[in-house]
């Protein structure tokens, strides 16, 4: 890709991860935080481990938000409809906000292997209703597990991506793939999102019982589906 | 095992899939079907394919509960409850019902790719709330579509298995993996029935959109989590 790639939330252990795999990739990634000074501090650890050659920095949310029109929420549930209302004035029609946001009943105090109702079906659609006219909304990434991302080789899960707007999600797609192991799959319109987000949670359950770090292949498509290997 | 198998809605692709999977490794399987015409013509296909030393027979639903402690339910949502409450006075304590429902959109004339949302949390969880006491709900095999069961050769699917009977769950993993290729995963509590269910939908989806019959793995756990392989 040539469009540098907004991560907020970016130091966070999702979105730290995400922005890893993107910077060894040679993707320009800009990590954003609520604190600069932390956003900064996340993007010099990426240099150290992907090199000093990764175009990699770190910015307020909102600076980070501007300076990308593809940016990607790794946010907790509880600040996601926040800083997408501060977000709202800095994004600009042709943009992609990719969402990897899981309602865990976490964000009120409850479990992670449970999700939350969200009134608009899953917190990417509630993004899609947040988010200025003309700014496309993909859901992708939910069940790549910060451990996977951030440990190292390839990650053996598959991301599906699901969004109303096909180039968009095409785009998401060519960017999993960027993450070694990964196949992306059109999952289809974005209200197909609550899906994805719920398997989070059954995840996150397998992994406290098994104590391991789940990820989810699917299997039986024909070869054309998979986008990548 | 050493104990019959009454596989109910045995008759559709699903039931009739895994009817044939289990009579091919040699359990004793008896399908049920509200015309026990049409359940023992099922068992007559079962034994062409699986060979006549097959231990399949076909009986009404009910006379094929009295007959079984171990029940598999591949019911359209649409009967679901209605079945439940024909069965329940057939229902003995010690019995386990294993739930592969889902409440496919599909039930009410809507789309296979979307659910219905079930007061109780899921189609296995209303199983829970209408069996009598004493008998044990798991549920299980939502996830393996009758294209994959049908077809010769090895099942490429996990299939993830809930319960709040940590003993019924462990006998239906054993019965899981007496399909060729399926590993078995304890999913924990029976409430996380209802991301099974969702996930069909999505599977579902995606078998439309992209024109094959999909399955899931579970990677990234231990050797322990998997039953099977």
């Amino acid at each position: 890709m040539t469009r540098p790639i907004a991560v907020l939330g970016g130091t966070g252990p999702e979105g730290f991860g995400l922005a890893l795999r993107w910077a060894q990739a040679g993707e320009t990634v800009i990590i954003g935080s609520r604190d600069a000074q932390r956003a900064q501090s996340a993007a010099d650890k990426i240099r150290q481990r992907a090199g000093s050659s990764a175009k990699v920095s770190g910015a307020e949310n909102v600076a980070a938000c501007a300076a990308a029109d593809l940016l990607v929420l790794t946010i907790p549930f509880e600040s996601h409809a926040t800083v997408l209302k501060q977000l709202k004035p800095a994004l600009r029609p042709g943009s992609i906000v990719v969402d990897a946001t899981v309602p865990l009943a976490a964000s009120v105090g409850g479990r992670a292997s449970r999700t939350l109702g969200v009134w608009q079906g899953s917190a990417a659609q509630e993004t899609a209703e947040l988010v200025p006219q003309g700014v496309a909304v993909v859901a992708a990434f939910q069940n790549v597990g910060s451990e996977m991302l951030n440990a190292e080789g390839a990650v053996d899960c598959d991301v599906i991506v699901c969004s109303d707007d096909a180039e968009a999600s095409r785009t998401v797609r060519s960017l999993a793939i960027r993450i070694p192991g990964v196949r992306a799959i059109d999952g289809g319109k974005l209200e197909n999102a609550r899906v994805l987000e719920q398997i989070t949670a059954l995840m996150i359950g397998l992994n406290i019982r098994h104590k391991g770090h789940s990820g989810i292949r699917i299997t039986g498509l024909p070869p054309a589906a998979y986008t990548g290997h």
